[in-house]
């Protein structure tokens, strides 16, 4: 490709789409966001993505196209993302092909490829093992080894929303739970926090509520105590030299991620360095420009 | 090296050390046992296997050597190694190497390389990423990707007897403690099996009472429902095509192994295959052998 050749990244998320042009060092030159409307279905989204992606990219020379959703993108279909109706059944790479005619398409994770972001222009450069943290209404991790994904046997490591969380757990994957993410992922922690204080709350009203409300701040503390035991272990299990966190839940940075701190000084042989992310809003979006860079 | 070079591996264990010759194939053509003797310090165990390697090997042209110990072999110190008074400052291979200069000389952990000689020769070859889990007096696990040993940062990685419990775990490795090991390793097995049954019962006489105690089987349910999650969420975290039970609680594996496919089964997106690994007594041993032919 030439130097002012362009990416084309897409995000498809559980309730926006984010669509941008990018330059190969991941510059956004410009972007786009759509609602999801997830309970219309994931053929009218992918659609009207695509005829958006169309309008961004007109007259552009593309170089390659990086499309990323949650789960893991097979040819015909996509597995572990249940959010919108019918997107298991996507075949995604060949929509966004019959689009672009004779541009290559990369296919990923969301947080594998906002990893991989962090990696190549964020705060993960360097690190290896590099683990990225996405912590919002989904719970997941990605790792790089020597700069490479770990994918595993099945595009599925690092998908801890579905860890256990006491010996006694009795479901799991197989029967429809993800305990992790159940516990402590943004929606869930949300939904206790509506219960408990009688009104409506979202997870980052919670975290704030926390520095005066000692019901909210109960909550918040044993979300975190549950969190980060996970975050502790899985720091065990990969001897990271740095952590980044992302997602929404690091938007209550100054509670989130000194409790993370104390917990991996406590547990962990080499306790990894534990930084925000560098980038917010647009991390899965520049994962996508990532992948295509990376194909 | 010639087809008929040698290889020489010593297996430093915290009562035990094997040594063995082997040809390139993992054949061991001799071996020998001594005793540790921990208590009486690291320098003379060292010095008693360097002189009964040398009666071994006594002729031989020798190619490589491989030395594995548990803990991190650094140059000049070994850490996570609490078992052998001294052991900790030990510089092994520059011990070795006095003792066969210009033979060269691989160092590394016991459970990592018995993980690389399940992969050269056992029942992990063809996985990937592929899990060794080490369940014996120490509990660890190790992970090779495309062949490769995971080291981590610090060569601690895959440490998973530090693990924490539960979300209220205070202490973990920087209070002395691991957590996960002192739960469900084979020592403290013992001792709570010797405590409940009031006479002395080791981990394998525990899993054996199982089968007509009802408290022995208790003890050994619960301990199972422990280790099993720790293995369900480092099966969700490396998303493994086959995971190899090793170290002396897999002579239990009649009660051990249904236990863990179970949790595996039932928690993880896509279970992994479990199966006992090849190398019962000789794995470490025969993992150092496998690190002398991989550097």
């Amino acid at each position: 490709m030439t130097s002012d050749d362009l990416i084309l990244g897409i995000d498809f998320g559980g309730t926006k789409v984010a669509l941008g042009l990018s330059d190969r060092t991941g510059a956004l030159l410009a972007t786009r966001r759509l609602d999801t409307d997830a309970e219309a279905g994931a053929e009218q989204v992918v659609a009207r993505a695509l005829s958006a992606a169309a309008q961004l990219v007109s007259g552009s020379r593309l170089a390659a196209i990086g499309v990323v959703s949650p789960g893991i993108v097979l040819p015909d279909r996509i597995l572990l993302a249940p959010n919108v109706p019918g997107w298991e059944k996507l075949h995604l790479a060949e929509l966004v092909s019959a689009a672009f005619p004779a541009v290559p398409v990369a296919v990923g994770t969301d947080a594998k490829a906002a990893a991989l972001a962090e990696w190549t222009w964020g705060t993960l450069a360097g690190a290896d093992p590099a683990v990225f943290l996405s912590l919002g209404t989904g719970i997941a991790a990605a790792v790089l080894v020597g700069g490479r994904l770990l994918t595993g046997a099945n595009g599925a490591a690092g998908e801890i929303g579905y860890n256990l969380r006491t010996p006694q757990d009795a479901d799991g994957f197989a029967s429809g739970a993800a305990p992790l993410e159940e516990a402590v992922g943004g929606r869930w922690l949300g939904t206790r926090a509506t219960a408990l204080l009688g009104r409506p709350v979202t997870a980052g009203e919670l975290f704030a509520l926390a520095r005066e409300n000692t019901e909210a701040k109960e909550l918040v503390a044993s979300a975190l105590d549950e969190l980060s035991m996970h975050v502790a272990n899985l720091a065990i299990a990969f001897d990271p030299s740095r952590i980044a966190v992302g997602g929404g839940l690091v938007r209550s940075a100054d509670v989130l991620l000194p409790a993370l701190r104390e917990r991996l000084a406590a547990a962990v042989p080499f306790p990894p360095e534990l930084v925000p992310a560098r980038f917010d809003q647009d991390a899965s979006l520049l994962g996508a420009v990532a992948l295509a860079l990376r194909e």
